[in-house]
């Protein structure tokens, strides 16, 4: 939770906010102007413009310019990040030593700044392509339902590309929408609008394929859902299938968050 | 300026917090309990946790956890950052084509929201080491001051490492502080604040040099310094040597920022 939010905070106050957020091991983020030294294994100096601060718990230090999406200067975890005035201004200093060196941003005028007390015990999960499971569905459709049939693999249309447009035993068309990982509420969005196009009319730039007015199947296939995303696609008329073979290493995942605290 | 900062924006209040920062091409900053979803060349999933999110003018988007440098997902410039409302929460969706790349960040809930209309025409510019610097000093104590001699070059002090502590033809201490960089107000303060530290006695942890009330003086020296820092020095009894030799390429800094824009 945001534990203080300041607009235009003066030096002494974004002082001993800095002072607090380093104290409570919250994040500290601070909209300024101002100007930024480096010192290590080479020098640099960055003149006055705005800029977004950060500053982590762990040491960490960001200083983010309107553009691109490297930091123009930073300091990974480990090392410290302090705060002074000096020159009725307020400083920042991130340094570490070994290798020893020091990010000094100087705040020629602060425009914003938020504390926040920030609890993450989640771990990136990555997965494989979608490709294989594309490829499993393509050649085994009976995993999806018993006598579907594919009618087009990655379907073009006016909205975007449908991963699978199916009919099932009785000829009704069926939107089948594949995801890789645990099935979410966007993904459940997602779906949505591509059955609702449909069902207003036939979404192919090929034409041929859904009448107006017809009704239209929505399917989002993934390796689990939480009951929320389940009860979401019920709600909508729309359907879930688990391909509980391609579940990530959910033990594995478990583990990682353990040892993160 | 930060032209708005919300604590705890409902989901409706912070998607169109985002339209407007998105339209007026401002840095847009969340506090937010959310999950993340990545697609793209492989799909990934991040569970609920507390981060920042930061959406710049150029497409950059970047979620940070409370630790570590690096954004645990990311989207360079280039691809566009939109938001919407699902199932009564804010989503905020960045992407790109070529490759086709996907950050999809839900979120659960939204502690702090920041639009800054962020101005920023400076360009990182980078020197070599001091090294060079101080081995030109070393052998040419001249260029400070006429009759100068360096007693100790990197000498270790009870507060840090003074660069040279040397003294002038009358054989007054002097503390001399090389930068590498254009002299700043940080430096001046570091100057000044070993001066202090030798005013009070010998802040050598191997004796000897100075005698408590001996007058000490300060040098800072640097390729070059604007009018504040060299009022700065003046107004509290230190000096500036400019050398101007050491000096970067003004004239490709300038270019650069006419570029920039």
């Amino acid at each position: 939770m945001v534990a203080e939010q300041l607009t235009a905070p003066d030096p002494e106050t974004l002082v001993s906010e800095a002072k607090t957020a380093f104290r409570d091991g919250a994040m500290l983020t601070v909209q300024a102007r101002c100007e930024v030294e480096y010192e290590g294994r080479t020098s640099g100096y960055l003149g006055p413009g705005d800029r977004i601060l950060v500053a982590k718990p762990d040491g960490t230090f960001l200083v983010h310019q309107p553009t691109g999406h490297k930091p123009v200067n930073w300091m990974p975890g480990g090392g410290s990040v302090s705060a002074r005035t000096s020159e009725n201004e307020a400083v920042l200093l991130a340094r570490r030593t070994n290798p020893s060196e020091r990010v000094e941003v100087r705040i020629l005028e602060a425009h914003g700044l938020t504390r926040y007390d920030a609890t993450d015990g989640a771990t990136y999960e990555e997965s494989g392509t979608e490709a294989e499971m594309h490829e499993y569905i393509d050649q085994n459709p009976d995993v999806l339902e018993d006598g579907l049939r594919i009618v087009e693999h990655e379907r073009e249309s006016k909205y975007g590309f449908i991963d699978f447009f199916a009919r099932d035993e009785a000829g009704t068309p069926v939107v089948v929408e594949v995801k890789r990982i645990q099935a979410t509420l966007n993904h459940f969005d997602q779906l949505q609008r591509y059955v609702s196009l449909y069902e207003e009319g036939d979404a192919s730039p090929h034409g041929g394929g859904v009448t107006a007015g017809e009704d239209v199947r929505g399917m989002l296939v993934a390796p689990s859902a939480s009951e929320r995303v389940r009860r979401a696609l019920r709600d909508n008329g729309l359907e879930f299938v688990e391909l509980s073979e391609f579940d990530t290493d959910a033990k594995g995942a478990t583990e990682a968050k353990l040892t993160d605290f």
